[in-house]
């Protein structure tokens, strides 16, 4: 397989979705309201993941395209477990793509811990040959949801599925730590909200003199 | 007026164009095919030149956003004439914005010189408050084209649109060099065409082993 | 005053600095070591930042450049703290720009809860008038000590340096959330870092197929 | 050979001189003074071209850093023949990095018509295990010269340096219109430059107020 012509379309969907995203906290910040989009990440899968999941999931390399749910990633990460909920609004609102799949890991979270808000979309590429879907899977997350779930991925694959009981009492009380911040910054997130405005506002009035 | 505020969406307009445009460049460069895009540009218009405009045309600025169509500006240069034609061809393919007015400066001169093709485009934008559709102009021309339209364009600024004769011949003079230009470029067309696939398509084998 | 021609070296500081350190992460993704970058953000302060801590502190306006060290700020996010040492060391062992000052608030942190790890670096711009020695601000700091040196910087904004007690209680507890986390994270940190590795090097050899 | 791991520094540097020289031009724009670069462009070799020069000029691989002087190469497209001296000064100006070699194949055009300024740098590029210096070819050279040469190029390849008679006499010919479109663009460089600063001016007014 020429896996750089048939990743060509991913790697477009998700250049694209994150200017479009990018451009959504640029507009927050313009107009003197709280941005609930911190920053945005996104990428393709490694053709090593793509490789090795599709062995672990018995998907054969013909069906990746519709059974690979997430070859295209994006990531949105907020300040505060309020603004998930601000931001899932935001998507549905778009009509420059479909969501196909919805599921919310954090009213719902893992038994691993893990939290996170995720979204399938299918996003219409243009291409040399015409319009073509493409599935992309849009996580949505705090910072410290984030941070322990990128541990979490890196242990999972080091002990295949398989970690020990030890190092999974550790992971936990990370994924304590973690969600202690969160309930903590959504104790002061009014306050921050706020003083977010003030500013804005201050380089607002700046910008019109 | 809050020209930050006002222009936002014609900036993320542009910004989205480019990385779409650009993305068919990479396309086309993976598929052993010659590339008709050879590279592209965009900008919003500063403001001094809206405020210039709207007074020399009389367009009160309320009205600034249906009746200036180039607030938002993208360029296509392209190798060859004949890419203009193909690169019209896949514009008007895609199905992520409408065409509203298409102009071809090429096939009818201006009587300046100016050679380009023009398409008025009207891009949805998806902002905070909902889609918003933006008209962008696009330039789609040859890099000899362009070379030499920067350059009037600087001397109708400068001479508020009174070029003096003496310069006006110079620059009649440089229109017909750009032109010839074009015209033994597109002599050798076939030729180089055939080349470039020859070079993508080893470098493609390359890729595959 | 000139910002745009003022500020221009500073962004031009900012930009090649965050060209260069993303290029350490970078190397490090490729030579299968964890890396200690997690990731760079830069930004020149904007003016009206500038004239209110230049009024606040007394500094004259035509002192700014020798008298106010984060015109120009870069800043480098680790996953652990342990990871902030193996940044400054790198820092230390570059030699494209001196350094001319360096606060641990890591070891010494300040009575707010701050924490986090200051260099003050003299970098060389080119400009087409000559090389001009710029000052920067480099900060080295985990996600979750940036987390709430955001918060805070929001909130002593908000109320001008008298944060109310009540406030200053929460923001104490968010404080101390983030310090657990790390702590937390640092407790595995070692089996992330082995895991790491593995992930990488079975790129590597894909890469080497 | 990990491809990817020797050339990542070579990679680093395209980076940075584009990043540094793409400052200059804005530096001349907020300046009023006509800008001298164009645009900058920059690529590292790809493998496959490595390869194929390598045995052509019998390079042992071990060989190449020091040999193969074009593995990094950035090009600087000027508007004007006399821009290219303006911007050769500039180089010889900087203290971020030396000059190992210069050619002026525009003075002394090649056989073939080919025209362009040649530098060989000797770039500091600080890798994490300690300062490298890396060799990168700097092209200058005007839209038309490059125009042409992006032709030649691929006729040489296809031809593999063998070019039929006949369509040497069509490339001759488009050289030709490239040089006579540089002359009769520098007959009117002294118009253009003045319009240009009027522009400028112009626009930093309206920045100051």
């Amino acid at each position: 397989m020429d896996w750089d012509v048939m990743l060509t379309p991913y790697k477009q969907a998700v250049d694209e979705l994150k200017i479009k995203l990018k451009g959504i906290r640029d507009q927050y910040q313009l107009t003197s309201k709280h941005t609930p989009i911190e920053f945005v990440t996104g990428r393709v899968k490694p053709v090593s993941s793509i490789l090795e999941k599709a062995k672990r999931k018995n998907i054969p390399l013909n069906e990746l395209e519709e059974q690979m749910q997430d070859l295209a990633g994006v990531r949105i990460m907020c300040q505060f477990v309020g603004d998930i909920d601000a931001v899932a609004e935001l998507i549905h609102a778009r009509t420059d793509f479909d969501i196909v799949e919805e599921r919310d890991y954090i009213k719902h979270k893992k038994r691993s811990g893990y939290r996170s808000y995720h979204m399938i979309l299918r996003y219409p590429v243009q291409t040399i040959e015409g319009e073509k879907p493409i599935l992309v899977e849009l996580q949505i997350r705090t910072l410290a949801m984030n941070f322990w779930a990128t541990i979490e991925h890196s242990l999972q694959y080091k002990y295949a599925g398989q970690i020990p009981e030890e190092i999974e009492e550790r992971l936990q009380k990370a994924a304590e730590a973690a969600f202690k911040l969160d309930e903590e910054m959504s104790k002061i997130r009014g306050e921050v909200q706020e003083a977010q405005q003030i500013i804005s506002k201050q380089r607002e009035s700046m910008r019109k003199n």
